[in-house]
């Protein structure tokens, strides 16, 4: 007797807000894509793909770029304590009002790519920031001219 | 008589296979996600942080991020005479020394997708640049929370 | 034939007590001015600018300097929400993190002289914040070099 | 026999560029001086009381301000050098792109007293800055909330 077969897909159920959705739809044709969940599907993929980078602990500079409302509540302080409980590899923060609500902050930072990889998710899946990306470049030590 | 409220938030089924279900949630929890609906929300913002760079023509946030020696002869008057020409696009150039010879600049840009391409493409080919990276992020108006 | 060059420097005398010539000449060796005239040239400039704060409605650029604790309620929410009123006025803000408690935010300004000044003192009169000081300069155009 | 008297006043020629000298002149007539050798007497006191302020060797955080154009010879390459001698006083610099020649650069410093205030003697005598400041305050820690 075979074992029961594995199921083909599993089905759960995600909350977001209205004007995500619709713009998820959009990009979804747009995209060429035939159903929403193979849309999503291929976004989960390619999370994965990036978390998983292996990142190691050699030393690295680069910049966390983020977007907030900072009228969301706690965002600010959430992100200030982050930081501030790495104070070491944060060497400084620029932060440029975009508009009445929007802010765009760029960080530099330097330290053990690991390290700075879990501080750049613990920034971008802070709730109230829309949009965060870890950027990785060099202390320069290590590249040739 | 008030006029109906717009829903927080809208539901919707995603169907997706077993592992790929299973691995969503490891990540969420290893990034930090309060619960799954926030961290596949922040994949589809993600998703269309990406697809709109396609749209030369839209209004993009972001970051140049470079890496430099200082002493390489003409490389800083190259770099700042580029961000002059295109001042009105570049909010500010956040620049640490990294050590006696190796510079970190983070640039916060805004503009069209296209200019700013362009711009990231002068100064990251720049002689004495040995690594630069653009990072693209919205201005936030485009996002929904 | 072309016209007559406008010359590059202007010569004039200058009469002082002695005291004043000796401790200017130090003043000069001491700050590592190449000579006298380009020592008084700053002094000159330096004096323009703060003889023209008093003109309220003039251009001005300047930075704002600020010390705060932001583990203080509210402190942070509300030096941004000031900051966002004036977004336009804001150019960015560099933020060091100085040690697990202190921040040290330094704002880059330009606006009209009066309201300038008045942001700085909604910044500095805040709750939280320990020290703050505008720094008024010019924004360059009506400095000759 | 008496000896022979000190003079009253010496006198010297400054060189400074043509619009200098017609502002200088404004400002004289402004502030009510009866002549320009009257103010520059001022300037040069003004001048010496704030170099001579004890600024010691406790530790102090701060910015210094300056106003530039870019344009000016070597006058970016000299401020880099002297910010890299001395990297680890200098936490962060904002450079903001005024316009096509006027740069406004603010430097995030913590040190020394003593020392901030050589370099930022020695980067506001460099030639081809046009006006700059520094503002000195706490680093947080030595005062209460």
């Amino acid at each position: 007797m075979k074992p029961a077969k594995k199921p083909h897909v599993v089905r759960f159920t995600v909350s977001v807000p209205p004007d995500l959705a619709t713009q998820l739809d959009r990009m979804t044709r747009e995209k060429g894509y035939a159903n929403r969940s193979l849309a999503v599907a291929d976004l989960i993929r390619a999370g994965l793909v990036e978390h998983r980078q292996n990142y190691g602990d050699r030393e690295i500079a680069g910049s966390i770029t983020l977007v907030y409302d900072h009228h969301k509540q706690h965002v600010q302080t959430t992100l200030t304590d982050i930081q501030h409980d790495h104070h070491h590899l944060i060497l400084a923060t620029l932060h440029v009002h975009l508009d009445h609500h929007n802010c765009l902050e760029v960080l530099a930072v330097r330290g053990k790519a690991q390290t700075v990889k879990a501080i750049a998710d613990e920034l971008i899946a802070a709730r109230g920031v829309k949009h965060g990306k870890l950027t990785i470049t060099s202390t320069g030590k290590d590249l040739p001219p």
